[in-house]
């Protein structure tokens, strides 16, 4: 029997869930995946969305992953200062096959020094803030570069672990997930992305995140000099 | 203050953890909404992704909700014939605004007897068996009868929420909670619907689910049945 493909998902407190969830729904059908939701305990994680998801292992129980993927969300900013989380990070990454995350997880991957000189997605909104970390921001649903893969914000997680999937056990696996996930999206309104949402609402959503925006900014350039 | 707006979502063990997690990314975004992930008890519930969610209320706990939302997935069938959940559902619908599903979740609907003489959707795979519940199977995204308001398969749960949301609190904070969660879908594959996935896949599908389909098929009648 082949080897189990061992891909772990990170949790955290006041993770955005659907950052994680998303791409667990669609890597868990690969054939021959074994899930984690890796935490420093076992303890239920608080999401963002009011409920908490029960870690599956921890970071000293977690196997050797062939896929490790960090999603996004408002701890973020507590997990780019823990040095036990990047720590578990970096050994996981140096013989993981492919170091990914999804939305701001990837500031994460960055603050853990796993981005400098690569390209990544992120989160619209705080998607430069990568080139604090010496990554090259894009905007695009999926970046790759190399054995990095990285979706853009909170739903981009479907897209990612399709892409993922087809990486792991090919096109035609991947599309049977699409599939059986009945994954033919349509949106009810087109606003989406800072492009089709128009520059109102972008700067809505700005005001609205400004109380953050300075304090994450501040951290973020933190966890970078913490690198160097 | 105005009064939260009470959401409650259906846990059940070997729910199809995106049913459930799509709809409460979104629909925990609407100012005012007060988020509940129901089940028996409150210990974790295990999800068909291989992780648990950890319930935030129970039956007997749980406030009158104005929407009331049944995801779908394997642990359907089971639920169908659990007189304590139907009784619940029974009870949360006839006072709730709007009565809702995700996926397969819509045949626990109609083995409540909430069904009969609507218009719903369903996974692709199932949705025949909504004929068995005097309910008319619809192949569309979300479906909206009077206040049924279903989703199709598993993704389909986001498309949903973002309905719903808007009939909550109106189409701008609908496309606000868009943005914020970036989707602008660009799956990598085109293989999402039955139609454009095209006839070998979805028999390959079939095949995969012929063991399950009899014992379902089966199961759905007893339910109906029961009803009657």
């Amino acid at each position: 029997m082949a080897e189990p493909i061992q891909i772990g998902i990170l949790l955290y407190p006041n993770v955005t869930q659907l950052d994680a969830t998303g791409p667990a729904q669609v890597l868990s059908r690969v054939p021959g995946a074994q899930m984690h939701m890796i935490w420093k305990t076992r303890d239920p994680v608080p999401t963002d969305a009011g409920f908490s998801i029960v870690p599956t292992t921890t970071f000293a129980d977690c196997p050797q992953l062939d896929v490790v993927c960090v999603p996004g969300g408002g701890g973020q900013v507590a997990v780019m200062g823990d040095p036990e989380a990047l720590d578990f990070l970096r050994k996981q990454a140096a013989k993981a096959r492919y170091v990914t995350s999804v939305c701001t997880g990837s500031l994460i991957l960055g603050a853990a020094g796993l981005l400098k000189g690569y390209k990544s997605a992120c989160h619209w909104a705080w998607r430069d803030m990568l080139k604090d970390f010496g990554a090259t921001p894009v905007a695009e649903r999926v970046v790759r570069d190399r054995n990095r893969i990285s979706g853009g914000g909170v739903t981009a997680g479907i897209d990612f672990g399709l892409t993922v999937a087809a990486e792991l056990a090919g096109e035609e696996v991947a599309k049977s997930i699409q599939l059986v996930l009945e994954y033919d999206p349509q949106p009810p309104f087109d606003a989406g992305s800072p492009e089709k949402a128009g520059p109102e609402r972008v700067k809505r959503i700005y005001e609205r995140l400004a109380p953050l925006l300075e304090s994450r900014c501040k951290a973020n350039a933190e966890a970078a000099a913490r690198l160097n």
